[in-house]
C-alpha cells in the first residue's frame, strides 16, 4: 500500500501516519515528493488493511500496490500451462489453437448427434452445450440435467470429441465431473466462490468464464480460488463484458488475452457467441480471438437456431462454422500457431456416417 | 417483439418476415410507417425466440419487448409488500425506514456484542454480519461459519435485534435460515440460480442484493426465482455498480429505488457502504438514500475499523452510526415516514448494560 | 509515480529501472517488500512520462500517483469558493442552496415567460434554457441562438432570475457571456479544451457540467483549464454518467458530490433531469442531491411537455416543481442549509402578474 | 415509437393512449398480444416527442424504435465509401488495408522526419501526428500549432506519405484543412456539433472517431452532422471506450466494425494505441483489427519513446511497427484484402535517405 499525503501535509501529519502504520506492525517508507510525500508500507500480509489510515488528517489519499494473487501467476510458474486429456492428442495452451462447439442447450439426443457430427466433421475438439442451463428467468428451459450428460457422453463415443458442460451447484459439479472431459463455470458463477472450491477438488480441468464485471484481478483470484484446492488446470475464458454499447449484448473484451498471458501462466480462450450475442458478428470476432492470440474458441453452433429452446439469435449455423474453422486456420498460422485435427481416424468414421443425416443439417 | 425493417425493404421483404412469423405458430402485425415498416409479434409465450429474423434479408433490427417478470410485478399484486418478523413489531416496505448495522465480518463474541450494543443503543433494528464471507482471494478471512451464526444469535438474545446473514450455498443456506431472522444472498450470487431456488423453498425472508452489473430486469427476475419457489417476503437492496468512476469503489445507483418502486411492490434498502467502499461517503449517501425513498439501510460499523478483519476502510465508527440515525430520522420525517424503536424494553435494558463497554466502544 | 516490480525480478533488474529513472534526469526510491519490491520516483514535473519502464525486464506495472490538479484543489485554497452576483443576494457555494429551474430551450417569448414566472413564483432562482443545443441529430431543433439571449435577458428583466445558459463554441461563448449571468459549458463539451480556456477568458461565472464518461480527476482538470486562464468562478455539475444501467437515461452519480468537497474548494450543483431522464425520477433523486450536500439543483420544468421542441419526457411540470422546492427546503433543513427567497420584493411585482397567465401553466 | 402497456391496463386506458397520441397528430396502431397490448405510433417526423406518453395511466413503458440518421446510412446507399485523395493511389473503404502512424505529438522538425522515414520505410500510408493536442491538463504540452502542421507538410513532401491531423476548434480546423490530407476531429470532441459542421463544409475528407462513451448511434450521428454539410467523406475509428476494466486504459470494442459495416456504407479504422494505452497489447489488437475486418490502423509509433512528450507508454518503436505490417499483410490476405505500397518510387527515394538517419532510430 501507499500513502499519498496532502500536498499543504505538515511534516507532523506525516509523522502521525508513519507513526499510525508502525503501531500496526507494518512498516512505514516515507518518499518525499517535490509536490507531496508519499508513505509505501511493506509487511502486510494480506490479512489486515489499516481501515483508518485514508481519514488521517493529511491523508490524500491510499492506492492499493500488491496484487493477491501467487498460483496463477507467472512470477510463480514462467512456462505455459498445457493442459492434456487423457485418451486425446488434444492440447490447450500449446501451440495448437482449440475449438469447442454446439449448442447452447442440450435439447435432445437427435439435435446433439446433428450438431455432433457437424462439430466434428469440420474440425472442431469439443462439444459444447448445456445440460444445466443458468437462464435469466424461472420460467425458460433449464436443461435435461443428467440426461443432457449421458447424451453428451454419447456424441463423444460416436465423433471422438472431447465434452465441456457447465455445472452450476455442488450437486450438478459432481456428475458434470463425472462424464465430461471439462467442467465449465458460467459467468455467473465467477465469484461463486463455494463452487469454485467445489471445482478445485474436483479431477478434471475447469473451464472458468469471466464474469459479466469482473476485472482482470478478479478472474484471477477465482482461478487462484480453484488452485488453491489443488487442481491446477485451469483454463479461463473471455466472453464479453457489460459496458454502455448496445450494438452488442456484451462487448467483447479481446485485450483480456494479452493482459492474461502477461501476467498468468494459463490458458485463455475466446467465446464470441456470449460475447457478441448477435450471430453475424460471431465469425469477424472469432477470427479477431485468434489473430489476438488466444488459445482457442469456444462458440454456439445449431442447425436449426430458430427452434433452438435458447440463444438462437447469436447460434452460427453449420455452413458459418466450416467457414470459420477455415479462416482461423489460417489467421493461427500467421501466428506459427495450428488446429490438429480432432481424431485420428476422423475421415473414415465420419464418411461413412454423413449419409445417415437429415438433409437439414448438412 | 418488434422487426424494425430497413426503410428501403421491398414490400416481399415485408410479406416474408411475416410468413416467417406465422410459420413459427406466432402473429405478425405490420405497422407501415412514414420511413420504415415494424411489424409486431405477439402470441410468444417466451419459450422460444426466433433466432434468424435479424438475418432476414430487409431486417434492421429486432426489439424484445415483453417483460418477462411476473410475480414481483405491480401487474400483479399493486400493494406495496410489507414483511413482517414474529414477536417484533418491526417491519420492511410499511410506512417505516429499517436499519440494519453491524461489522462486515463476525469476528468474535466479543467484537459482536459490543457493536451489537452500538446498533441497538443508536436505534438500529437488525444486526447484520458475515459468518460465511465471500472473499475475492482463498487466502483472506472466510469467516466463522456455524461459530458465527451462534455468536449473531446470542447478541438477538441480548439485546433484542434481529438478525441478517449471507448465505453462500444450500448447505449454509440452510444453516443460516435456522439461525437468522433473515436470508441475506449477496451480490455474487445474485445469478447463482441454484442458491436463489433454495431461498425461495426456505421459510426466512431473503435479502437479495443487487448483482454488480445487474440491470433492473435481471434483479428483478433473480426475485422471481425466489418467488417462484413460493417464498413471497422478498427485499431488495441497491448496493452499488461497477462503472468507470474511480472516486468509489462502486456507483450507488439510488435511481433504482424509484424505478423499482414503479415497477414492482417489493421493498427496497440502500447499502451505502459496499456501494461507496469509502467511510466519508456512506453518511451522505446513507442520507440520500432515505431521501430517494428508500425503506432502509443495510450499513457497515466497527468499533474499531484499522483491526477489522475485512471491510475496515468502509466501516462506520460508532459515533458516525449514531448521526447518521439522527439525520435519517429527520429526512424521513419529510418524507412522512418514520423509524420506529428497536425493542419495547431497549431503554432500560442498555441502560444497565451501557457501563460494561469498553470505553473505545463509547 | 511507483514502479511495482514482479516478485521474481533480481537485484539486478531492480538496479536497472532505478539507473534508467535516474537518466531520465529523476529520483529512484527503492521500497523492498515481503512480496516485491516496489520504486518510488520523485522529481517528475508533469511534462515528460517516462514511456518504456512498464516493458523493462522485471517490471510488473506502473502507478501514477501525482494528481495534475493545482487551482482547484483544496490543498491550494482550503475554504470553499463562495459565487456571488452583482446586484443578486443569490450565491453559490455558501450556506445556501441555489435552484436553476426552466426548459430545455427556450422556444419562444411566451414560453419563456410562462415559464419564468412559474420559477420565480416557487423561488427558483435562476432560469436555465438553451438558445444553443448540442442535439444528437442534425435534423433536431437547435436552439433561437441569440434571438433566445435577448428573450432570457427579458425574462431576467421581468422576473428578477438570473440567467444561465449553454455556449457551444467560441462565438456563442462570447454572446452568451454579455446576456447571461452564467456561462454553462454541457457536458458534450467538458472537454472542448479550447472552449474552456475561452470560458476561463470570460468575465462571468461558468457552470461546468460533468462529460458523460468523466472521472473525478478530468472533471476537477477542466475545471482547472478555466480557472488557468483567470477566471476563478467555476461550480461544478453532476449530471449522470453512462452505464450498463437501462432503467434511466444516464446513472446519477450522487457520490460525485462528496468526492468533490473532499478534493476542491468549487461548489457543486447536481442536475436531477439528464440525471435520469425520466420525469417521474427527478423529485426523487433532486431530494437525494439535497441530502448528499449539493449546492443545489439544475432541473427542467415545461409547462406543456407533450408540444416541447426538446427533452419533453424529462420536464417536471410546474406542480411538481414547487412541490420539490418545498421538499427540498426541508431536507436542507436537516443539514443546516437555507434556500433565500429569488429577489427581494418578489411578492408584490408577481401578485401583480399573476392574472396574466394562461390558465393551463397555473 | 411504441407504447408498452401494463399488463393490466384497461381497455379505457388503452384508447386514452391511443387519443391522446392522435391528438398530438400522430397514427396509433394497437396491437393486443397475449399479456399486454403494445401501441405503435406512425407519422412522427422527429422534432416532437411526445413528452407525457410514458406517465399515462395504464402505461408501462415507451420504447424509441426510429434512427434518425439518413445520410450515413446503407438504406440511403447500399455500396461501401471508398475515399480517394488526390494524387495518390491510396484509398480508405475499398479493398486495401490503409495505414496511418506516426507520434503523439510532432515535437520538432527532426522527431518528424525520423518517424516519417520509419513510417515510410514499413510501408503505412498517412503520417499522423498532432499539431494542436486536446490535453487533459492545461500545463502539459499543447502541441506546436501551425509550425507542426508546416513539419508534417514537409515531411509530406519527402517521404510522399499522406498528412492527418487532429483539429480542436474552428480555427485550427481552417489550418488543418489547407496543410493536412485529411482532418482528424477527436473522440473529445465527437459531440462537439459546432466543429462537425464546420468540418462538413471543408473541403477535405475528415478522420472521425468515436466518443469515449459514445454509442454506435451516436457516433453514426456525429458522422451524419458532417455529412449534412455537404462533406460526404468521412472515415470512422473505433478507439477504445471508457468502461470498468482497468488492464486496459480504455476497452477497444472491436465488435463495432462488423457493427457499423451492417449500418453504414462508410469505411471504419480501429487505433490499438488510444485503444489499449499500453505497448505490449498494440500490435496483439492490431493484428485482431485487421481480422475483424477493419478497413485499416491507426498507430502511435516514435523512435524514442522514453522522452515523447505525449503518449510514450503507448507507442510502439519501429521494429514493432515493421512486425505489425508484415503480421496485418497476412491476416488481410486471409480476408482477401491487401496493403499497398505507400508510394510508386518509394524503394529508391528511401534507399538514398537511409544512411542519413541517425543509428538510434534504425
Amino acid at each position: 500500500m501507499l500513502v499519498v499525503m496532502r500536498s499543504q501535509a505538515t511534516e507532523e501529519q506525516v509523522r502521525d501516519v508513519c507513526r499510525k502504520i508502525e503501531s500496526l506492525g507494518l512498516r512505514a517508507h516515507p518518499i518525499p515528493g517535490a509536490q507531496r510525500t508519499a508513505i509505501g508500507i511493506t509487511g502486510n500480509d494480506g490479512a489486515v488493511e489499516p481501515g483508518s489510515l485514508e481519514e488521517m488528517p493529511g491523508v490524500g489519499e491510499v492506492i492499493r500496490v500488491s496484487k493477491p494473487y501467487k498460483l496463477v501467476s507467472r512470477d510463480i510458474k514462467p512456462d505455459n500451462t498445457v493442459i492434456k486429456f487423457p485418451n486425446s492428442h488434444v492440447t490447450i495452451g500449446g501451440k495448437d489453437i482449440v475449438v469447442m462447439a454446439g449448442p447452447c442447450s442440450i435439447e435432445s439426443r437427435e439435435q446433439a448427434m446433428i450438431i455432433g457430427e457437424i462439430v466434428s466433421r469440420a474440425g472442431g475438439h469439443f462439444l459444447r452445450g448445456g445440460a444445466y442451463k443458468p437462464r435469466t428467468s424461472p420460467y425458460s428451459f433449464q436443461g435435461l440435467g443428467e440426461e443432457g450428460l449421458k447424451i453428451m457422453a454419447e456424441v463423444r463415443e460416436r465423433f471422438g470429441l472431447l465434452i465441456v458442460t457447465e455445472a452450476v451447484d455442488n450437486e450438478s459439479l459432481d456428475l458434470v465431473a463425472d462424464y465430461a472431459d471439462m467442467i465449465q463455470i458460467g459467468a455467473r458463477n465467477m465469484q461463486n466462490f463455494s463452487l469454485l472450491k467445489r471445482a478445485g477438488r474436483a479431477r478434471k480441468p475447469v473451464l472458468l468464464k469471466r464474469g459479466m464485471s469482473a476485472t482482470l484481478e478478479e478472474l484471477l483470484m477465482a482461478a487462484e480460488y480453484v488452485m488453491s484446492e489443488g487442481n491446477y488446470n485451469v483454463v479461463l475464458c473471455e466472453r464479453g463484458v457489460r459496458t454502455f454499447a448496445d450494438h452488442t449484448r456484451n462487448t467483447l473484451d479481446l485485450s483480456l488475452v494479452p493482459a492474461v498471458q502477461r501476467l498468468s501462466h494459463l490458458p485463455i480462450l475466446v467465446d464470441p457467441s456470449h460475447g457478441t450475442g448477435k450471430r453475424n458478428k460471431v465469425l469477424p470476432m472469432g477470427r479477431a480471438a485468434i489473430a489476438v492470440g488466444a488459445d482457442g474458441l469456444i462458440v454456439e453452433v445449431h442447425h436449426d437456431p430458430d427452434h433452438a429452446l435458447s440463444d438462437g439469435p447469436q447460434s452460427i449455423v453449420p455452413a458459418q462454422f466450416e467457414t470459420l474453422m477455415c479462416e482461423i486456420k489460417q489467421i493461427a498460422a500467421v501466428l506459427q500457431r495450428g488446429v490438429v485435427a480432432p481424431v485420428n481416424q476422423a475421415g473414415s468414421l465420419l464418411a461413412a456416417q454423413a449419409s445417415s443425416l437429415p438433409a437439414a443439417a448438412r
